[in-house]
């Protein structure tokens, strides 16, 4: 029986003609698969066209929109995940549902390989074969950007060697990876630390000062995910996709950044998310209303190491289910709204109401109505502070 | 010989009629004590004549300005402190200083006991009596707005009663509490969650959306420690004091949050620190160059605990300075320039240059010149994904 | 409606003596509760009458053996909890369930009040009164050895006061909590810290030198709890108990230990559990075996935690539910058998064999039969390493 | 000029024959540096003759062993750095040494290869060869068990083909690494984890239950490092070795473990460390006494990352370095004497001393001289459980 190579499949010149490249260099068939994540762009319909025009077997196309919004970009809410305290993980959450369906098509359609398009110096690849080996480690891996040195160019040469009926876009200078979650941006003037990103690098966003109204927004949450905006019932998808929308038309969510890879380098980064920064602000905001103290505390701590596995390609590792458990036991009650003004590149919080709320009007109150006894104070201060008292008694003696 | 009671003197109306009460109430003489912390107002002189006109045996004013830029606020910029990720800890720094100067007043004017203003349920106390507790268990503690229910209402019919030369000043809505680090505000109708803070309680930013020429601006670290800003050498509290001006002229580091207190309840805050959140939020930029990953992910967890320690008013016990000693020794090579825009209410990182940074370009570009061996990927990934692999084939066939 | 005080009653002196003094001194009817946790001597019968002859109006005596192996000691062993790595928690996970009861004994009888015998600069008294406020925060809490100084004396003196029926026992000098899950000893002599402990003050552990016969036992798990000795089936309370038995023959579980209490203060404190002791072996030796590497490197933390959380009294707080969440994930392939040679004051694992094992014997060993590439060594060791050697060659240069 | 391969030379088979073999191979002279740290067997001179007589062009022998323990081993005491909560590092620290020693041979005798013996599947290469790159990565990295599947037989067969004068030993069934910090052992019949280990395979440490006459000793520390034991002074290396005299002739320190190696398998190991694990034991006590809660709680953690930084290779990175500044600023009072019995296995600790004592009697005691305030409980109680206290009651309300 023939190999058959299940690829990653964008749509682009790169992975179009990788098609016959890799059909020819590994003497096996094409399987291509492409997920709607929400990056827009050309329809999915011919792009599914385009992969059995460049001789694919089977060409499958997956409307993976609320998939991914559920089940990836949830759990990345209530993680208020932020990598580097910054980056809300927009291609790193998108690697494992993409493995997901690549694995489930090899085992629909006979695949024997599995092929992506990452280089051998970032952290998709990571994501992508972690994940592969995780879940279905018999499939061989196939990288050709870094096993076959594929790049660009050779694509180019290769299309017009085998007369391949592919239309060569102008080469845009911008490397992009997108989905309905975020958008990442690197490009060769950038690559100096020193350089400002241009305003033609953004898409999901516009200029933050031009001058247009503040927009108000009433984001409700239940269970720590979104469920309403403005009072009107939305899916998590309808969320991100409102706020993309209004956030982005603010100037929100723009991130600019130096980010410690999983492969030991450095490198620079640009980001949009409109709508992931301004849900996981709403949603930090609730917890600070909804999540006692020390829960709260070690919450974060948690939230980071979340991050960090997501980001160092281990979604499917066993600690990160055990953080999931720890996250969800926090969600239940980060019910309510949060009022936010959308404005001039800023998502503002200036109000929030929940059923759930762990203030306490009359306990924090300094007006008539306090009911905090503040003879408790003295016993607590003196207990609370006598190990540092002793501590430093021996200090002063020895 | 006659007790004396070392007074935390602020001048304002409470702390001032406080001087004749507590002398009368404790039977002992009033030694007043007031710290310049930059928090502006009247000049420091009047604040020591009126402490003596309300009958203070000594006054005693220190221009402390510079020792809490330096041994305070720096520390809290090379933690990149900020409470539950949002609060730099404006007052939370100030007590342990204040401490300071009322303990060596103490030893030096025969002190025996100590008072503060603060109330029962806040956080102040704690940090006051702790303070002294570990710095000087010996003195005995006054509070007289907990212990003595000490209120405006009651300085000002005693002042009538005694008949004290002081002028009674409008009562402000706001309860304000300020240095050069950052300005404090809880006034009641913010109480209720919902309100959004209104334009009136802002000092020390404007309006962030007036249409401001942007600035740029360039601050430069050396050790961790803003050393100039464009090119010109400040101390800092120079930096800290030019950024309060051009960062507050554009509306940065305002603050609306729900806060855990220490006591156990949760409550509303407004900050406003444009100093404090431009300072940081650079040193952080420069950090992400400078400092290994390693190193930065677990900084991250320390920083957030010498957080919550200093906002817990441990500042003298001995896990915050084993946090110092950790925290210090990252500090030796943030060293370098960030270039940001200050705008709009946000300070926006633009450039980075570091003559200590690990950002290696040749290892970083996609152009010509890399010299990353993407070989070594292969290896890395399966050994990296191993522990995991291995446990979803357990999982699979369990 | 007369005022009820629900008593935790022990049966001894001193809390008999309090059923008369608590009545009279707070004016209310007193519900005695008793609870059977294993702690063994006299039978609960004579205990129930004896509150009964002293006065109650109620005496309740609840066989709570099962609840507390099954859900406190059984989620102890899940979390390996050693509070200092060292203590057992056998007196800070009987608290919560003896609240439990109270307050449901509150809830049934009407109690207004709940009294315990706790003083005033232990651990208990938090854990008791820290679960009342968070179980049923309306009950008033009487504790009449810190808010009476309620002492031994006194309850003599009392009781002869009113010629109550009840034998004075001849007072011991040691101060003893103790249940199935292990035994906790204070005495004068202890509090010098250069004093070693003398046999006479142990009851469940025979000396570890007498030259028994080594006893060798395999113990099974299932998802973590014990679930068969020897291949006889057992229930955790079972488990503890047969443990307590052989572990406690050869010497196994005592502990001399310098322990910081939530009071701020570092007391001595001797254990005996042996029982527990030998189960948390065996259980972390399997988890070595079942448990992924990362995931158990966290684990650690978590299990450090929720030491501290139990140990401070939080059983009921939200942190100590959500850690459970973690911890309970973790557990699901804990499953497998220990062997163990109880001997001498130790139990040594001798082997460790599960059908969940993460170890494989292809990759692990360095026979025929290897399976491991070792080729892929030198990527990883070289992406491994890479932010380190950045950031040395960084140094050498700065 | 001809290449100078610098080889970690252990006077053993594989790395004697290795000598001629890698210089054929590699074309190079080879330097040979042998260790001194502890290991005993032969005499040092014998080994550094056998290297010249293999054909070594330089052979350079070291006593490292002070410089070990000051170095290597105290700051592990200091850490009380147990991998896993058992593996007291015995390899793990070795290696560093022994690369700074390569590094500086290399640099004195125009070194440009390095080479160790170790094999693809395990840590040390690891160890080894990140401390290459992070200390000197110009120098090329030869492994030739790893990279030339250099063994055992292809020795023997090598040395008979170039007729190497070199006696061929016994082979052992063990694989041995060996200092005086400890003793590791891995062999066939172990890789089988039922399998309990056999006598024949300790070296170090005597069978524990023979009866011995316990053997009370007493370890006086400063600074957190051991200076005297039974009164007379010692330095660090000292201590280990008389440790290891006492404590293995009781049979103390034998570990049996399933341990995380850092390339992603389980392994069975085997470890000998009766000084290590009785100096770790007594520190730990000592810290008990002498180190302030809050502080010993974080230093838990900061430990066992520590163990994990230093068993993954990363001894030279930064974050060690900063790990390293924590725990030493917690020393400075680590201060005082701890009486152990060392008997049938087991090292208990039975007494502890400290002129820098954080344990106050007259805190602890329940005897007369109490000086605890128990007033001061019941303010503490209540703030200490408001933050649950309010959850729960929110909870039972939703």
């Amino acid at each position: 029986m023939t190999d058959r190579i299940v690829l990653a499949y964008s749509g682009g010149l790169d992975t179009s003609v990788a098609i016959p490249y890799l059909a020819q260099k590994v003497g096996a068939e094409v399987v291509a698969v492409s997920l709607d994540l929400g990056q827009g762009g050309e329809d999915m319909e011919s792009v599914r066209q385009r992969a059995l025009d460049c001789g694919a077997v089977e060409s499958i196309v997956i409307d993976a929109k609320d998939e991914f919004a559920d089940d990836y970009c949830l759990p990345t809410i209530k993680a208020n995940a932020l990598y580097m305290k910054e980056y809300p993980l927009v291609s790193a959450i998108s690697r494992p549902l993409i493995v997901k369906h690549l694995v489930e098509a090899a085992k629909a359609h006979g695949g024997t390989h599995v092929a992506h398009g990452c280089t051998g110096k970032g952290n998709d690849q990571v994501r992508f074969e972690v994940g592969f080996l995780n879940t279905h480690p018999d499939l061989e891996i196939v990288a050709p950007a870094r096993d076959y040195a594929w790049t660009r160019d050779k694509a180019i040469a290769f299309a017009e060697e085998i007369d391949l009926p592919i239309e060569q876009t102008a080469s845009s200078p911008f490397s992009i990876d997108q989905n309905v979650w975020g958008r990442a941006i690197e490009t060769g003037y950038l690559e100096d630390l020193w350089n400002a990103p241009t305003k033609d690098i953004y898409a999901y966003t516009e200029e933050p000062d031009l001058g247009n109204a503040p927009d108000e927004i009433t984001i409700s949450f239940q269970g720590g995910a979104p469920v309403a905006i403005d009072g009107k019932p939305v899916t998590t998808l309808q969320a991100i996709q409102e706020l993309n929308e209004r956030a982005g038309a603010q100037g929100i969510g723009r991130l600019d950044m130096v980010e410690d890879r999983l492969v030991g380098i450095k490198s620079r980064e640009i980001y949009e998310a409109p709508g992931a920064m301004t849900l996981i602000r709403a949603h930090e905001a609730l917890e600070a209303v909804t999540v006692e103290r020390e829960l709260a505390r070690y919450k974060r701590l948690v939230d980071a190491r979340w991050s960090e596995e997501v980001y160092d390609g281990l979604w499917f590792g066993p600690l990160k289910r055990s953080l999931d458990a720890f996250i969800e036991s926090t969600q239940e009650h980060v019910t309510g709204d949060i009022r936010m003004v959308l404005h001039a590149g800023k998502a503002t919080v200036t109000g929030r109401r929940s059923d759930h709320s762990l203030y306490d009007f009359n306990l924090a109150t300094y007006d008539s109505g306090d009911s905090f006894d503040q003879t408790l104070a003295k016993g607590f201060v003196k207990l609370h502070g006598l190990s540092s008292q002793i501590a430093n008694k021996r200090d002063r003696e020895a």
